[in-house]
């Protein structure tokens, strides 16, 4: 299947948004049961994580600890934009996620959510989606008929 | 190949396991020669990583940095469960890891080994893995026989 | 299609080393359209990012912040060898990298670069390449011929 593509308005300049339901319509729009699907970020001030789905304080500690540790200024910095902190948290938490699919559902623990991260919004983002259909499944069905 | 699940328990509240010979296990178990192999945990406290494999001393001093940088309390943490620190460095080191493997084992560097990062033991932590064959090898045989 | 292998001489302690022009490379070699590449650097003291590629001062800024968070020295640490911030970079970057492709192209943002990072150099470094096809065109063309 062709690789999708989703967009997604952040509010405010660093945030957690939640993005499992683009990630399950990908999956439904796709033919494939089962396989991995790679969710990737093309911008280099924003990511993808999983964390928590349940409380939103452990979001807001996320968001206050990380901003504490890369705060957004800092006198040795000479990227004139005023945004290499969202850069380097960008790096550490990454654009690129791949996650397992069985029966069109991410395989997620209980607790786990798939987020955007902004780290320089508010912006419209774009997320893609591929789906790699696990194959070894149905050539056993041709091996045995 | 339908995916599999193994169980390991971590002893202490932070902690690197070596999973190495689960991911073994996983690929010896399966039909594939060679592809990519997706492991996942399903956890928002614990994450999965590729070190050191020889000296102790590195993993000592991952745990003691990276608990140094993120420390467990914080006045400014909001979530009741006191493991913030635990939920950040999940998003940090990644839940997910995806590698390379070749004649049923996984192409890592001389140095290398595969860990399950505990951040908010002793647990009882699962691990999925998933693996996705190259079939292009396969197709070109079918072309030429 | 094999796994392809490359190298990178790195010239100094701490560099992020634009690599886009290799992944193409191995894209180009390929007889696949569209899919999924992993890049991995088998090395425990460096990784794998996606960052800005125009302003060399984002890079400049990521380096200098992550070596202000994690020095090189530290009084703790109990590593021989003095590369322990090496170590704790390579996990938290990860030197495991997986994109989506299309046309034998990376699926990347105007502003995004693919880097190895030297965490510990100057050295030689590894980078293995592994592309996996989307197989589902072919087949909906199998189908409906």
């Amino acid at each position: 299947m062709k690789r999708l593509t989703f967009s997604v308005n952040t509010g405010k300049r660093t945030a957690f948004i939640d993005i499992g339901s683009i990630v399950e319509e990908a999956l439904r729009q796709s033919s494939c049961d089962s396989g991995i699907v790679c969710i990737f970020t093309p911008h280099t001030t924003a990511a993808l994580t999983i964390n928590e789905n349940a409380d939103p304080d452990v979001l807001h500690d996320l968001d206050w600890k990380i901003n504490s540790l890369i705060p957004n200024r800092e006198r040795q910095y000479k990227h004139c934009e005023g945004n290499s902190d969202s850069h380097l948290k960008s790096s550490l938490f990454s654009p690129s996620l791949t996650l397992i699919f069985e029966n069109k559902k991410c395989l997620l623990g209980t607790w786990q959510g798939i987020y955007l991260c902004e780290f320089d919004g508010p912006r419209t983002r774009k997320i893609h989606i591929k789906i790699i259909e696990d194959h070894s499944d149905q050539e056993h069905a041709h091996e045995n008929p």
